[in-house]
């Protein structure tokens, strides 16, 4: 069986062009980058190109490029590294309800620590309120950390609006509140300038654009200074000690550079898969319910709905003997048993984030996958439903003469 | 040229074995441990193997292996994790001088943090003294850090009488002080049994043992709850959220099982190319100074002299020219420009650092690699000799009637 791979904001597979780039690196090639011989200049090359290609997706300059081992650690760096280093300003911190759990977790282990956090809230589309951002600036405000793009619903956040607001409030009090946002699942995915939006620090992953796990970025405006979160050996990087996993920071310049090259047209094929996928739930499975928004504020590569009358869980266990992996925000699909925040904040009721389905694209998605997984989300929903308890008079009645896809 | 490693305390290269059993898990074999679907619970099982390959090098139970991102990120899980989880019976910490920076930059950061740090001293040799840690043992003591083997002059310390010291204070006065070791030299190089000695927490390092770097292991004894450091996406791990690295941890998980199988063996093979080198050196080079123990307290992994009358940063730079790779201590060799802080606390003068050079080796390392190694040194030597400003009357005459190797 062919199978079908739609869980591609929680990894995504490593391209071959990348692995043929980081092979020599792994058994020839093996130095890093602080040696004294042959070997460590050749590791430093390598690392100072695999920033150039990094650094020109989002238009930084090279050395505003901290290669991370994950977006989860750059987000760790530019989080804890500048709040610590700026407490002598403040302990206030913003983020929102519906961070990535590497800022959200965080957070909360700040607020442990003394920090004060403010969480701000999102409409049901999953968009902050910039407004929200404006009243609970204060003068002890060190950092602002607001996400890019929402990783369960696809939200584009109005980050160009946050920074006006920032902006604004360091212009009228002296403040020096810095914005952080984590772009892990816009980088490569959609064009953007980091200089134009005008962020201070950017958190990049490389496993979300089929480079290789173990490595990601942080992008830091020229001029900040995070205090030391990850200790380790001398490297090239003042903000990220240890020796450099080369061969994963070779990979990611190469998957940055693929993905920099295509952004537009994988944009539009993605767009293209988006709008099949859509309109073929909404037209085959009764009651379904759309989770953030539609058109332009949700990013292509995302697809979320809420299934009625079954469970989230008994339906990606359906998909999957279908072969197609997609993933649920059902509590059952999470260790912890919570069901996902992120569709809570949203103000979805309990029972509605847990029939939620997310289905997430990657470049080389095609349109005939996409057809096979409408075709096998109609067969799971139609064996689901004919055992659901909670399910309407005349639904089955209803799926049995609705039109061929 | 056939270039020769002499650096593998900095890193080793990836054996093709590991190479191969990484490969399917990078493009077909991608799925991280946390979906509801085929490829997420493959994931799971060779991650389940990979804690089963690394406990058993160690005799730790599988569950008690936590993968990490490096055996860096494993000291700190295990000493920023266990010392804030613990702050409520007390804010002081036991390290040493001579430990990684991984652990002594993040000690340093603690201590900015609030966080008192006593720094155990060490004698000629690089030991730490088991009767000054246990003047240094307090009540409000949560955690002892001390490495199991130095990674400049392969010190072995004497951690099972550490454990007994800190048994019977925690025995006398009813503390509980937990001892972590950062093992990332003594893993998969020297035989021993955690369980054995008592440690409580024990990291290891993939990259020193011919696996993939972005991999790394910490032993928690069961029961112990280090505070979230490394925050992310859902993991198989309690410890260590973020997707799994789940070719890296396969690829450690070879690299440990190939280690313990030949431990033994490697051992003896290394302790010999560790004498030849040192009886080339001691026969052939005028006023050396061995950096580190002799004897069976000693890594035979590890080799570290000072030179006189040159500066190590020139020798290694003349060895480079050879094709052989080596570490220096020299202040040069450094982005921050310090001398060897290890050889400095063992009460070398700065210019005894400055003329140290260190050789590592791995076990595919040849005894013709090693003969080689000595001619190359000779002849750098005596390049470097015949510039040298500091060299006493009558040296260049005895390098000249020096026997052959």
């Amino acid at each position: 069986m062919n199978r079908i791979y739609l869980d591609n904001n929680l990894t995504t597979p490593l391209t071959k062009e990348v692995l043929e780039e980081m092979k020599p690196f792994f058994t020839h090639e093996f130095g890093v980058s602080s040696g004294l011989y042959e070997g460590s200049l050749r590791a430093d090359e390598a690392i100072e190109r695999a920033q150039q290609q990094v650094a020109m997706v989002i238009n930084a300059a090279p050395e505003e490029i901290t290669m991370t081992a994950s977006g989860s650690e750059a987000n760790l760096i530019a989080v804890r590294g500048l709040a610590q280093a700026r407490k002598g300003i403040g302990k206030h911190l913003i983020t929102s309800v519906i961070e990535h759990p590497s800022v959200l977790d965080l957070s909360r282990q700040l607020e442990k620590e003394g920090y004060e956090v403010d969480y701000l809230r999102v409409d049901r589309d999953g968009f902050v309120n910039p407004k929200e951002l404006k009243e609970k600036l204060r003068k002890d405000t060190t950092l602002v950390s607001i996400m890019f793009v929402n990783h369960i619903t696809g939200t584009i956040e109005p980050l160009e609006e946050i920074v006006r607001v920032i902006r604004e409030y360091n212009r009228k009090t002296g403040a020096k509140v810095l914005f952080h946002t984590d772009a892990c699942e816009a980088f490569g995915k959609l064009p953007f300038d980091a200089k134009k939006i005008g962020v201070d620090a950017l958190s990049m992953s490389s496993h979300m654009i089929h480079g290789p796990r173990g490595a990601g970025g942080l992008y830091l405006r020229k001029g900040l200074a995070p205090e030391p979160v990850i200790h380790g050996s001398d490297s090239r990087f003042n903000y990220r000690k240890g020796s450099e996993n080369v061969p994963a920071i070779v990979g990611f310049g190469k998957a940055a550079e693929l993905a920099r090259i295509g952004v537009i047209e994988n944009l539009e094929k993605v767009r293209g898969l988006q709008d099949l996928l859509m309109r073929g739930i909404e037209k085959h499975i009764p009651d379904v319910m759309l989770n953030g928004p539609r058109g332009e504020k949700r990013s292509p590569y995302n697809v979320n709905y809420t299934f009625r009358y079954v469970e989230g869980e008994a339906l990606t266990l359906q998909l999957d003997m279908h072969g197609i992996a997609v993933a649920t925000g059902s509590a059952c699909a999470s260790r912890t048993l919570q069901t996902n925040y992120v569709l809570m904040a949203m103000g979805r009721r309990h029972e509605d984030a847990h029939g939620s389905l997310r289905f997430t694209f990657n470049r080389y998605n095609t349109r005939e996958e996409i057809l096979q997984t409408i075709e096998a989300i109609k067969k799971a929903f139609d064996t689901l439903v004919r055992i659901s308890s909670v399910k309407p008079a005349g639904l089955e009645q209803a799926i049995k003469t609705r039109p061929e896809i």
